[in-house]
């Protein structure tokens, strides 16, 4: 059966973390550049937990630290508690967007699993350090490409977690060499589709907008993209849009067929 | 700021589907392989939204059908409503995994948005196509390998999702001609760690099974994994499990250096 790979924006979203030992060490790096507000309960807490969280761990048992400096930009966890988990944890927000499980007691695992399904419903994300069945999401392998702006997510649905992380770096090795090439290209592109949003607005412009990018994206290709002109493209794209629009209908959707010198588009669309 | 990719496990949870246009469309390939319980709220439907669906799609507006063959690997949709989309239909179902909207009412759109996070709470999952903001998360573009075994999302976390298509496809491509042998890799990994859990079942366990699995794969590569014989692989496991365990502890984890003849650890261990 497949799974559902998405990517979730959680900046300023709660993130509920038990456990803080090796696995949940494992966690930090995927969590904290997400913007997320984390709070990590826990009775004892690894080095690498600790070093997360910039004021002192509370010393007293059941003692909850929040970090007042905290902001989704500040790559820190938010709330520290410290202390084994207790139901009334959950309740120290509202919603978690997500709860993760990283103790290795599987039994205690279990009646957390239990106890977040009945306070939050069957639809809540959550995952069991290695108790497959109760994870409704997989983690799987992940790298960042791009100097951060590409995200690759590489998973096995649990057949072979350790595979996912090879096939991770040869997808990474591959691309590797091609880092500022593909910075170059993203920062472009964004520019570009920032710009044309602007030019053609309306809500039923979806179609020829997405059309328009997808036609000029794959023009350029992988290789060219970091080339293409930004200011000469969006005049081409105010140019299109006035042509193709008309006074009652938004612009349909556009082919390559349908640009200037479609052959020359690249050569013609370059920046210098 | 980066997300957070995961890989969901939807097998038989409950997906709201609004639109079953264009946009509609594109997500049918993502989700009907999960196996998820899909259910399309539209006032018309495009020819393959229909063909997702066996039945007849109810003649009348407000009609509901129910797939009555409908089981999670049987790729259809589980229930049709020919519907302009009204706030009664997130009551169809006690809970949603998943909300999609994908219609071209931007208005229409934020509507159903603001009623969804109020039913269902802030940390609903929810996309609603073509409105960033409005999204907790993204699809980015995907892909699977080594026949559906692995999957691969890349995501540009909304900057340029055409142009993590053509990462997406750069990925697909350079893998390709690898295709059988990942797949035979990771059968036998699937295999292997299937045995190995049976061998050490004990959840203290974990950190010896999880360090072994890793030297192997590690050492196997990727080049290599689908050489691997899991028999002889699963009785060096339970030699070494063994050997390691004491009466009163579990095992410590392992490195390379812990096997038996490490240097010839694939010679050893390969299938003829």
């Amino acid at each position: 059966m497949q799974s559902l790979q998405l990517a979730h924006r959680l900046e300023n979203k709660n993130v509920l973390l038990v456990g803080a030992g090796e696995v949940a060490v494992t966690r930090m790096p995927k969590l904290l550049p997400t913007g997320c507000k984390l709070t990590i309960v826990s009775p004892s807490f690894h080095r690498k937990i600790r070093e997360s969280f910039p004021g002192d761990i509370p010393g007293e048992q059941g003692g909850i630290a929040v970090n007042a400096d905290w902001d989704s930009h500040s790559q820190q966890t938010f709330r520290i508690v410290n202390d084994t988990y207790r139901p009334e944890h959950l309740s120290l927000e509202p919603h978690w967007h997500i709860v993760l499980v990283c103790i290795s007691d599987h039994s205690a695992s279990r009646a957390i699993h239990a106890q977040v399904q009945e306070h939050f419903g069957p639809q809540q994300l959550i995952n069991v350090a290695d108790v497959p069945p109760l994870c409704n999401f997989y983690f799987g392998a992940n790298c960042t490409l791009a100097h951060d702006r590409l995200q690759v997510l590489v998973s096995s649905n649990g057949l072979s977690p350790r595979f996912a992380a090879l096939v991770r770096d040869e997808i990474a090795q591959a691309l590797a060499e091609k880092e500022e090439l593909l910075e170059q290209a993203i920062e472009k592109l964004g520019d570009l589709r920032a710009r044309i949003r602007t030019i053609a607005c309306n809500s039923d412009d979806v179609a020829f907008r997405m059309s328009w990018i997808k036609v000029v994206t794959d023009a350029f290709g992988l290789q060219q993209c970091h080339r293409l002109d930004v200011d000469r493209l969006a005049h081409l794209f105010a140019q299109m849009y006035a042509e193709h629009s008309t006074a009652t209908a938004a612009p349909p959707a556009v082919k390559l067929a349908d640009f200037p010198q479609s052959d020359d588009l690249v050569a013609l669309y370059s920046a210098e």
